[in-house]
């Protein structure tokens, strides 16, 4: 079973939303297990505090090293890799989400505060993973999202697999556009195309229709296509 | 003040997180205001469904154009950009973020199903944001990232203005190590130069190990952070 543990000072925010919808069915059925690890319980002192100022000065709170280690080495390590969820992290991408569903599961850290003492993301090997370029208020935010992204990939979560395989990253293309009825909305009707019933083109057109959108979206993603396409050409 | 209209067929799914910590008491003390839009609400049918298959064949199912643009009309318009969380969107960069929190607030539709149909997005002209390059089971939890990013930053919310000067993106790069209390933890102490008292010292360290984890980690934010600095430099 896929085993998520989240280090967190709110364990009161899990499940939350992944208690709902897909992830919700899928817990309840126990396909995965969450586990939350309240990282004030391992504080020392009786205010149970677990941050204190920055050396050098500057403003907000940091993450004790030594109380978040306690936390930490009350996991026992059972070949899942430990995550800090953190801005400074490698982006994460859907090749890693799904390198992450097939395995064990994964410990995952909620930083807060200014930030995390360096030294235990080294003792500890903490591997810093980022959901974005942006800032958010905690790291729960983000583990909600690495935990709910891995989950819909395990099997029988997402009702057909090729649901899976048809979706945007899946080929390092965006999804192409998609319609239902009505046949007409405010005047706009269906692609004649899709209509057609003419299986192979509409997977011509769709496959048309994502390279642009990615083109014109995401140059980044579609140069990395094209090389991927050149090579397979190549060999 | 700032406000967020949710479009979603979850509307239990909020508060959540965001009911909590940071952006929790701002929303006790209403510094924003939160609305969520019930998608069901609109169908028109009495199984409420909002959703079809998709035009051209393939698995899942589309969210309905009609549906989701009567929706869409029930929340005025009141200076406030439509966006569409989606994987196929702008990538969201703290900038972006910013921008939104400086504006009046947002009115934020959630995907489900496989996506939403092409036209209520150009008819409707829904901005489409994707919180990174991975695929999550909805757009509820993108949409809270969203939120709690653009939360923060509203005055008053986070204690110090300067910690957000300080923190990852604000210049372009990624935030410096850490450290506090204890001074030596499993015999790794706190870099000397921080407990030096040297304000100076401390500012120009922390600025060398900002731009160096930028390198190391991040290429890409790092090649447009030196050609800002080669710009100001020439100016």
């Amino acid at each position: 079973m896929w085993r998520a543990s989240v280090l967190t000072i709110f364990p009161d925010m899990f499940p939350g939303l992944l208690g709902i919808s897909l992830a919700g069915k899928a817990l309840d059925t126990r396909v995965w297990a969450l586990e939350t690890v309240d990282i004030r319980a391992h504080a020392t002192d009786k205010h149970r505090s677990v941050d204190d100022t920055p050396a050098g000065g500057g403003p907000g709170m940091v993450m004790r090293a030594d109380i978040l280690a306690h936390a930490i080495d009350s996991v026992p390590p059972i070949g899942r890799p430990r995550l800090l969820m953190s801005p400074r992290g490698v982006p994460l991408t859907q090749e890693r989400v799904a390198a992450l569903a097939k395995g064990q599961g994964a410990i995952i850290v909620c930083g807060r505060f200014e930030g995390v003492d360096e030294r235990v993301i080294a003792a500890r090997g903490l591997d810093e993973v980022s959901i974005g370029d942006y800032v958010l208020s905690g790291g729960e935010l983000a583990a909600m999202a690495l935990i709910d992204a891995c989950v819909r990939l395990l099997p029988g979560v997402v009702g057909q697999s090729t649901s899976i395989v048809e979706e945007s990253f899946a080929e390092g293309l965006l999804e192409y556009p998609q319609y239902t009825r009505p046949a007409v909305f405010e005047r706009l009707p269906i692609p004649e195309v899709l209509t057609s019933g003419d299986h192979g083109k509409v997977a011509q057109w769709r496959r048309a229709e994502a390279e642009r959108l990615t083109r014109e979206r995401r140059p980044d993603l579609s140069a990395a296509y094209l090389r991927r396409q050149n090579r397979t050409t190549d060999g």
